[in-house]
């Protein structure tokens, strides 16, 4: 189990023969498949699929899987990706003040848990710059301020592509992306701190306490240009009284935080989401 | 447990000696505490408790209790309510076309779940007659249309007040109501088939799926004139994926809307949900 | 969607092709695959799966598929299963006194959640005779005592073999079954009232609330000779409180038997349940 | 409210007025109750609460509180703890290798949702060393073999008595303690991976897998001299399926291992668990 693999991810219009197809590509170079997942979103007439192989004994080389591959997805008019297990992804950490999702991640990535190099700190406080030391992680300190949002996004934006980052993760960064920005990088997961579509925007917890709802939440979703509103990858709950005030609404809600979008970052990484529209397909 | 009992819900502004002064009360007259649960509010200043003790044994007659405790309470400036368990209290459901929270009330109140008499049923469809005669409860068609509603109305307050109705249980009925009648009769419990505040209003599965979540849920709360907003009892969520279609959305919300529902109006039941604001503190 | 559909479930040893040759056989006769999901224990080296595909357009008629397949299976050595959706299973549902497992089985059969034919109720007292008069269900009261067990169940079987009963659900049925017919009748699902291996045997509540757990639960598996160690098809737990007394275990506990029973039911009829060894594949 | 408390935990054999009797002992010194809560459990006559107040402004000095409501408590036959909430708790956690409790606790420490020193760390491995250096934590490598365990524990006890320790926390610590030793310091708290009574004893999770269950989890208890039999303070459950390998149950489970254990050391320093026969009360 432990030699790698090629991951394809692949969305096409439905039609008869795409496993067989697919599976046979595989067979006939001799892969052997372990793990295939399917999914027919019948009212939009999609085809999602996520098939994982062995390269070991595959008779293809890694350079040569894509354009085989293309030969075959192209006739499909089919969107794919194809990944290998043992390319180890740059991740970006991005932050404000609060550390519990960020020392979360850290510890997830030590423990092996989330396959990546966590290369790069941003923020738009100093606060977590000793973190950011003691793991020997880079740290930017790139503050914001009504004026100059847009020079220090090309400043984020030219460090995310000097330093070849894969994805962004915004663990607790507590301000609005451009649309500018999301464009030009779109590998962005979010931590929302409430059950989208349940009180998006600034200070959910307070809402909450004051909408004087039983349960609270999280929500881990790709950023697009509408706050709060991009694909949802994870979600998680907890339940809540009144005898919780909003300190404890925030206390308990750190913990689903943590807990979703460590989940969220881990299947992301493992390529098992497949976004549509503005749904994921996550397959587990 | 099973002699009568009294139950005392009371909130009054904060102050020294609330539970001394309450406790004695009952004590001094000989009653034996069975439940005590107290709240206080910071933010508010308000201090809310429900305490239930004994009836056998103690020394007031029944109908001196609140003429006693009502000269404990006027100094305090409290709001009280002094209930019997004893006191069999009469419901009404209201239905739509839909049975699955009808039966499930219906099952529970003949397995003694939920100490009520079920005695009349009102719908704005004939579909659901039938449940009525089986189980022999009356049963109005009482259809609303954009013209004949103020009136419909009051044929319906009227039916409530002469068949001395405690309590409406909105069973997924499928009509607002006016807020000069949740004005003339406010003890009403809803379901509303979301997680309030997500997806308010009409078609909540429908919008659920379309925003991609991965959790839905139900919501249990009083009616008042602004819909789904009045105070939550209750609420509980269930998990959704890629592979639920809106139809699936629909089969598993039922189930939570089920149990949330019959958990709200068994805790009504029991005195034990106070509304304070548009929040509910739910002693259990 | 509505259309037939064959499924097939097959598990056998792992070996590379195994898909494409399932999923070439399906499209080489004209089949549209609508759901397939896989599963590799590597482990044990084996191999299982769950494909569907709509028999609209299908070149093989029903009758000549298993032959068709059957040439297929041999070599791989696999155990397969063929099912045609629109086959209606025929059910049995035991019980003993307690109502609310049977009730929910059975209204969920109305609405059409679970789709078969409730053909036969059998219980070892008459409590619950009038349930199945009212749903116009053939009952037949067969009381087990210590001496006539082996007879009892001699009738058992052959009405099981007589109204060609599919799946045999044990609804609170407290009896225990003997080994020489859950051999003789192998398909038998049952719910147990707690989270399995916590609680086997009687009075899980009871020993529960004795040893103070703070989740209670409920198990619905396969039936086999050894008590309670069949395999698992789904499980669901609910918190408890010291304020809880073995009562409301029981109340609570009754409705995660009623969802985890009607789900386990649900899957075994849509066929996504594989046993293997003491375990279960859920394809979902 | 950040002003100091004083806690009072009681059990007693229930009788009439207790709760005029405590409170009227707070009210007539002048006491500000915050919080109040009682359970009566009717099963074995035992009377339980907790009740806290402000010591602002109240007229006892601290140190004849106990004297004067241990005149109160005499011929109530009751058992009784009085705490003080500036009184700040020390914590010694106890190891063996893996580190994810641990460092969730000192997490939660640093972010102020536990109120406690963490003075001290043993372990039977040196493998944590590096971690209590980090934190400035007092680190004694304690290797326990099968013939030098009494003398280990007596230096273990050795220094809990030294250095004034409140509380053990077993945060994974695989090693089982004497009854001795359980006997001679009785306040430890245990994390256990699975939802216990199910899976005592070692390898849980591999014993689960095998099992088949759908569900796993995490209890946290107190220590008494059976193993895993003592009081139960907090569970949790996780989901699993038939996807999820050994390595799975154990990535998952450890996330519920932090959770359960953080929540049961929190209620245990707030004072909320009561113990009483091998069950706990716990007020929340």
């Amino acid at each position: 189990m432990t030699s790698p693999t090629a991951i394809l991810l692949i969305s096409c219009p439905d039609q008869q023969g795409l496993v067989a197809k697919i599976a046979s590509f595989i067979y006939s170079n001799g892969g052997n498949i372990i793990h295939a997942d399917q999914h027919t979103d019948f009212t939009n007439g999609l085809f999602l699929m996520r098939i994982e192989w062995q390269l070991e004994g595959f008779n293809l080389p890694r350079d040569a899987i894509a354009v085989a591959f293309g030969a075959i997805a192209k006739p499909l008019a089919a969107n794919w990706q194809l990944h290998f297990s043992d390319t180890i992804p740059r991740i970006a950490i991005w932050v404000t003040k609060q550390d519990h999702c960020l020392l979360d991640l850290l510890w997830r990535q030590q423990a092996k848990e989330i396959a990546a190099t966590i290369s790069l700190m941003v923020s738009n406080h100093s606060t977590l710059q000793s973190v950011a030391e003691r793991f020997d992680i880079e740290y930017h300190h790139i503050p914001i301020t009504k004026t100059n949002k847009a020079e220090q996004e090309a400043k984020q934006l030219e460090l995310l592509k000097d330093r070849k980052i894969d994805l962004v993760v915004l663990a607790k960064y507590m301000q609005i992306l451009s649309s500018e920005f999301v464009e030009e990088f779109p590998n962005i997961i979010n931590i929302h701190h409430s059950f989208l579509p349940a009180f998006p925007g600034a200070n959910p917890y307070q809402r909450a306490y004051e909408r004087g709802v039983k349960v609270i939440g999280a929500t881990a979703h790709y950023v697009t240009a509408d706050l709060d509103e991009g694909p949802i990858i994870e979600q998680e709950v907890v339940r809540v009284s009144h005898r919780d005030s909003v300190a404890d609404f925030i206390r308990k809600g750190k913990d689903s935080e943590r807990l979703v979008l460590a989940r969220a970052v881990r299947l992301h990484l493992q390529h098992r989401v497949l976004v549509y529209g503005n749904r994921t397909v996550v397959f587990v």
